[in-house]
């Protein structure tokens, strides 16, 4: 029995089995749903450990907990592999939107609808099916690959124990490849990977004339204004091209590939209808010589996200304001490191900002590393032919402009991320109605079941 | 009886009435006190009946009373002259401020402490004694000009009612020139009269990008943001000589006149102490090729008041922000229009403001016209001559940078301001502890009884 034999045979078993677990309201924002999200995490442990993983373990952490399953290769010295996914699900408000209970999963056609369906219930479980199909397709009881399973229970509400429960769990974590299966692909009919996901560091800036706001008749024109001083500094941080003038800001970005340049330029991409979902945006922009999708996967930023000083009420008032504030935040590409960043943009401050006037530059936190596989790193390279077999063409790459807990599964367990993810951009995840493509799911099986068989050779 | 004889022998008494007059506690901006403004008013007209004014009227207006007060000259053809003053005072808290009870004139030395001593009770008094030394120098019973007195109730609370009074009362308020005696001289030491006050105007833009705040990570970098657009706008407003750069901003101002500079320049000023007074300012900051005291008397400006967008809390968030919004003013000087300036200010931002934003620009209020009379005009050059008789030295010139109801006075009685004073600026008005030097308030008297001489001849 090959591969799609086998999940011919299964899917009306698995999208039964998937719909029990959709019918578990494991909203991790809403504290009333925290039992439920433990009961998600028991029912998909018991899950797993019915569909033959030898080990399998609810993970507690400060908050809502995780599940971890694994299931070792039959040959000991077999690359290990970390497949990530998370259990909880965004809340379902507002309710009156549903066209259908968020928690009773119907079927529309092709589509699953309830809660959870794309991101990420659905997306995990495509997994378990897959590694049966590889073990029946191969007539083994082990995987080619030594496959960990981690599903976590606080995604949708910032991962905020992720970090320490991969730091304490590591050993056990570790891995040659992190496959991600939390994200989308282009559309149903040009599947594609995610290889990178932008970084971020974050910066404040306080400007200060006299001690107090002057009134503008008395003292106007005669010393500085804190706003015109903090206009000046912040209007030179962008050159004529939107190219961000911080000396060095570019000098650590992995430069994109003609290669990639030409696989993001072969994708259908409708600049007016996304400048539409752009709160109606009036004009791309940004920086010379990259394409849209080049500025928002590949190119980083550095991004006014507010700005404050002076009179700010109704009305007008005379007054030269004391105090001009900006908060600021930089999106990082492969390569960059947010540190290194903040300490450049620091510096550039201090040697622009216009005489007269108090300096102080606060960089808050230590910002989120940017994450990346190049389209040639075995990993990524293995996981588009397993796609590419799945879906029977070409399969080109995207990447996305924010990131969530993959810069710490990157970080902490050092190993390359993989995105084999079949989400689509109109799975309506985080809003009401959301749903998933059934034969996608399958499809993502089908990736999964020929993944480990690739991987087991190019990691190797 | 010469005019010093005439004040020597009749100081006393004036000091005595003036005390009785600053012990009514006219506030204007405190409703409690409003029946005290009105005292004021009915006492300030039985006074000047008494000092033989022919004609003494107590003005309503929809708010606070003024008085007026006339007394013509006897030749019918003899110029006209309106002095003005104002017979309200400020709030007094916080009354634990004050060495001595505000409303219970003391004498410490020289000086005179009250609320209302120099601002401005003090100021239109000396002006009585000073025509009834005239009339006694000169040995008649009229003055040698009209004299029209208009002290307004309502100057420390905004002057709301004072142009409606203004124009109602035009024709009877005809002069040939207006005498304000509400602002104060150099020093002690440096008798000065201030030839103008800088007008106003108001401008307000906001910039729209998105119709909502988009998440930097998914937008960032490829539309446009508003905050970007509103700093690299604002950053052009001044060139790097401090000059306004919006085309025309210059084109009406009256130009300096070497006179002029030099005799500013003649003025002991301290820079480091004034920056003191300006909030610890750090240094002075202006337009090139002036100095302190003309970039504030002289040159016009504009002024960023408010600047905000995006996100102004504590903590970061990731967006690139829909709107921008920023309030400015424009101090002008001699020979600028407020329409004009907004005009070329709009028309300044719609040119210059960066693809991609929608750009909206509002000029609310119709602005503040500059007041301004030139040295060599014959008002003040009679006045300084009665000032130098008085002080017996060489009488300086200064202008101030704010304006309140001086340009009501000269664009709607069209006639040219003559700035009589002889307030300090240590004489703590607005604040605890307000004195007078009561030999200046002599002095002042002195110059308004050879002034009437002086405008006679010169007015004519
Ligand atoms: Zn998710
Ligand atoms: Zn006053």
């Amino acid at each position: 029995m090959d591969v799609v034999e086998y999940i011919q045979a299964n899917k009306a078993q698995f999208f039964a089995d998937l719909k029990e677990w959709l019918a578990i309201p494991s909203i991790s924002g809403d504290p009333a749903h925290h039992d439920d999200v433990r009961r998600s995490a028991d029912w998909l442990a018991e899950y797993l450990r019915g569909q033959g993983f030898p080990t399998v373990e609810v993970w507690p952490t400060a908050g809502l907990p995780a599940v971890y399953a694994e299931w070792p290769a039959a040959d000991p010295d077999a690359p290990s592999v970390l497949v990530y996914g998370h259990h909880d699900v965004q809340p379902v408000t507002p309710l009156e939107e549903w066209d259908t209970d968020p928690f009773t999963p119907v079927e529309q056609g092709d589509q699953l609808v309830a809660r959870g369906t794309s991101d990420d219930k659905g997306q995990v479980f495509f997994h378990t099916l897959g590694l049966r199909a590889n073990l029946a397709a191969n007539g083994t009881d082990a995987p080619p690959v030594t496959i960990k399973l981690l599903v976590e229970g606080e995604e949708e509400s910032g991962s905020v124990h992720f970090a320490e429960l991969l730091t304490e769990r590591r050993e056990r974590l570790a891995a040659d490849a992190v496959i991600i299966s939390d994200t989308t692909m282009w559309s149903a009919d040009v599947p594609s990977m995610c290889t990178g996901m932008r970084g971020l560091a974050e910066a404040e800036i306080t400007l200060r004339g006299a001690e107090v706001d002057l009134h503008s008749g008395s003292f106007g024109g005669a010393v500085p204004n804190a706003l015109h001083a903090m206009v000046e500094l912040l209007g030179k941080l962008h050159d004529a091209d939107g190219r961000v003038t911080v000396p060095g800001f570019y000098d650590d970005v992995v430069p994109l590939t003609d290669e990639e340049r030409e696989l993001f330029a072969r994708l259908p991409f409708d600049e007016a209808g996304w400048l539409e979902t752009a709160g109606n945006s009036r004009a791309a922009y940004g920086e010379a010589g990259f394409t849209t999708l080049e500025r928002i996967w590949a190119r980083p930023t550095a991004e006014i996200n507010g700005l404050w000083g002076g009179h700010t009420g109704p009305g007008g008032k005379t007054i030269v304001p004391r105090e001009a504030h900006a908060k600021l935040s930089f999106r990082l590409v492969a390569g960059q490191e947010p540190a290194k960043v903040r300490d450049a943009f620091v510096a550039w401050v201090e040697a622009n900002a216009p005489a007269g006037v108090e300096v102080e530059v606060r960089t808050p936190g230590g910002g989120v590393r940017p994450c990346f596989s190049p389209i040639d790193s075995a990993g990524v390279a293995a996981a588009r032919r397993a796609m590419e077999k799945a879906f029977g063409k070409e399969v080109l790459f995207t990447r996305e402009g924010g990131s969530g807990p993959e810069a710490d599964l990157a970080d902490i367990l050092e190993a390359p991320l993989v995105f084999v993810a079949v989400g689509l951009n109109d799975d309506r995840i985080h809003a009401p109605n959301e749903k998933v493509e059934m034969p996608l799911l399958l499809k993502g099986a089908e990736a999964a079941a020929y993944l480990w068989d690739e991987l087991a050779t190019a990691l190797r």
